[in-house]
């Protein structure tokens, strides 16, 4: 059996992600597809719209065999650890090759930014510092040090997000010394930022998400998403009422940012420069989560940096507890979501042979990263309407991984 | 001029305490009315029903002259820490008088009780300690332990809530040297647990509350407050929609829980015995409040305790925070919330006598209690309507103390 990975939010799946499946095995000729996805806080940051249970559904449902959670601990940090995170559990289940979908589709354009950057390293950082001291952010900094330089043709556009993911994928890859491939699959008719669609059956998740949240209903998206998707949508909205987003929370971080000691805040992860003054004397004024970011947000604070230093204050995510994951750049347990029978016996061929533990239950483990990983799921629960919060929280003990055992 | 002091908490101000505010004048010959009040939090660990300010007003109607705050860390705490606080703040503002309500009328059995008890100091209290043993908690464990010492007839039943917050402040007088005389004014027609009320004008406000909170309403009170209270009440609830209490902060009091550490916890004033680790479990199964004390409480841990406990959680009130009141068992600052004309033509008189800082906004001074009421302060408003809660915010900084320029 030949395994192929694919790392992934699914927030939520849709037709670009059944094709990016779809294309990951046929280039790869493998037949089991392996997903790492994010759980209930994602890269940029936010809530996911659904559960992670329901997400993991969406995807064994579109094709993948086997769903691992990405820990918290690298699933809301910026590319390189959020990369390193995700490729060390792929290559932790002996996946042949990663494929990733990206707005370059040419592998090579990869490969020869990695060796471009390794040969300019110093000039490259030097000028990502300057621009910073100029007042640009981090991404828009590296996306100008990057064009002064002057690359060749052959050289990636980095300011795109997931070229930027791409690019620390074969970083990751090479600096875990794995022995896994690499494939670039071209992203098709949607753009990630794209807030509107334009094809008639593919469109971003942030175009999806748009119109789930400003319609609260299911029907505007029936084009974009399969059946299963539709489906799954459709039932976890009856029992929710709503889908997830950071109003649900902003009472939460209000009360935390009010009632908080600045001792506590300085050990938050990312909470820094005396950031969170500037946090309390916003959030007194600010009526909505949307209203304090657009107060809040500078230049040098992104509003993607400024949402990942919000989902950490939420979740109460300190700089000791994410220390491993910065150390280490390596997930310490493979979190078993879901799987087909196909993953299954893939799994059962290869779990002699797995170096970490494999968990279908956190109670079988304790770790630190898995203890954020529940805090997580508690702060998300705690966002959903009250007389339902209980059992959603209990699913994070309780719950199996999920079965899928009739084939895709 | 001479003042007498009244230790309150008017939650709502009623006729029994329009009646204690009479007699108080009426027993001493003053002509001045000085209350002490809580603030956003209550003795028993509970939100006030509405603002300070409302009921700082409520007083000034009633008959009171001066209403200074008594700060969270006073007002939050067992008999002994409360009376301590409350006194040292009439004692700086050179009180003649302090007048109480309690079961029992008569002074003098204060003072034989009091006496009664340094004789007896060590007897008593191996005799709460072997009640505590037993399993009793610590109020019960007093009134068996002061039963079985088998006093004379004299001295006071230490079971009834007023009579043990007589004692203490007769307790405090004493401890803190003072020249401040003592009274006691008998409360009229209802016990201060009294859910139901019995005569046509006067109620405890335990069921003054429990009609206002059942019935979301102001009609069934109306016979049982002044006029002044029932309009201060009608416009509070026309701009809140709702009376405080501790349901609309329990998802706060969840989140907490459920995302702080055991370090963060250990922290919390009062927080003892891995009590924290019960509350996590138990909060998770449990859809109100109530369901959630209901399930909590013990005979060791009593309601009162419990809820005092939550409240500490719940606006991050340290021990390290508390030591100070703990300490030196006295206030460090007089904040005023609200003065008469009378009132206002008294502390003229005083004002270059007081030792202590007299605020009228916090900005002017820093503290760390007075930090503390302004976190109490925080969380009490992250309890209303979201839409109201920054201007409520504000007026902790920017309310300046109540005028009533119209005699009562």
């Amino acid at each position: 059996m030949k395994a192929v990975g694919v790392i992934v939010e699914h927030n939520p799946f849709h037709n670009g992600h059944f094709y990016h499946l779809q294309q990951s095995k046929k280039q790869t000729g493998a037949n089991v597809i392996i997903a790492v996805m994010s759980g209930y806080f994602l890269q940029r940051g936010e809530p996911a719209l659904v559960s992670k249970w329901a997400r993991a559904e969406m995807a064994l449902r579109g094709g993948a065999d086997i769903v691992i959670e990405l820990p918290y601990a690298f699933s809301t940090q910026k590319a390189e650890i959020f990369a390193h995170g995700a490729v060390s559990i792929l290559n932790n289940l002996f996946v042949d090759e990663l494929c990733f979908g990206s707005e370059d589709g040419d592998i090579d354009s990869f490969k020869h930014t990695i060796k471009f950057l390794d040969e300019h390293t110093i000039l490259y950082n030097e000028k990502i510092r300057t621009f910073i001291k100029q007042g640009h952010s981090y991404p828009k900094a590296v996306s100008l040090a990057f064009h002064t330089l002057n690359p060749n043709p052959d050289v990636l556009d980095l300011s795109q997000p997931n070229n930027i993911l791409g690019f620390h994928y074969l970083k990751a890859i090479k600096e875990q010394k794995s022995s896994m491939k690499a494939a670039a699959i071209k992203r098709i008719h949607a753009g990630y930022h794209d807030k509107e669609s334009t094809h008639e059956s593919i469109a971003s998740a942030t175009s999806i998400r748009k119109r789930l949240l400003e319609d609260q209903s299911l029907h505007s998206i029936y084009q974009y998403v399969p059946e299963s998707t539709y489906h799954i949508l459709n039932s976890y909205f009856k029992e929710y009422k709503q889908f997830q987003h950071w109003e649900h929370y902003f009472s939460y971080l209000k009360y935390k940012l009010l009632t908080g000691t600045n001792e506590e805040f300085k050990e938050i992860y990312e909470v820094e420069e005396g950031i969170e003054n500037r946090m309390i004397e916003i959030v007194k004024a600010s009526h909505t989560f949307y209203d304090f970011m657009e107060k809040l947000k500078t230049k040098r604070y992104t509003w993607t940096r400024l949402q990942r230093i919000c989902t950490h204050i939420l979740t109460n995510a300190k700089k000791e507890d994410m220390q491993f994951a910065l150390e280490t750049k390596k997930a310490p347990y493979l979190r078993l979501l879901g799987m087909s029978q196909n993953g299954q016996q893939y799994l059962n061929k290869i779990k002699k042979e797995i170096d970490l533990p494999l968990i279908s239950t956190v109670a079988k483990l304790k770790n630190p990263l898995l203890s954020l990983d529940q805090k997580a799921s508690h702060t998300y629960t705690l966002g959903l309407p009250s007389p339902l919060q209980t059992k959603q929280l209990y699913t994070e003990y309780s719950t199996p991984p999920i079965r899928l055992d009739t084939p895709h």
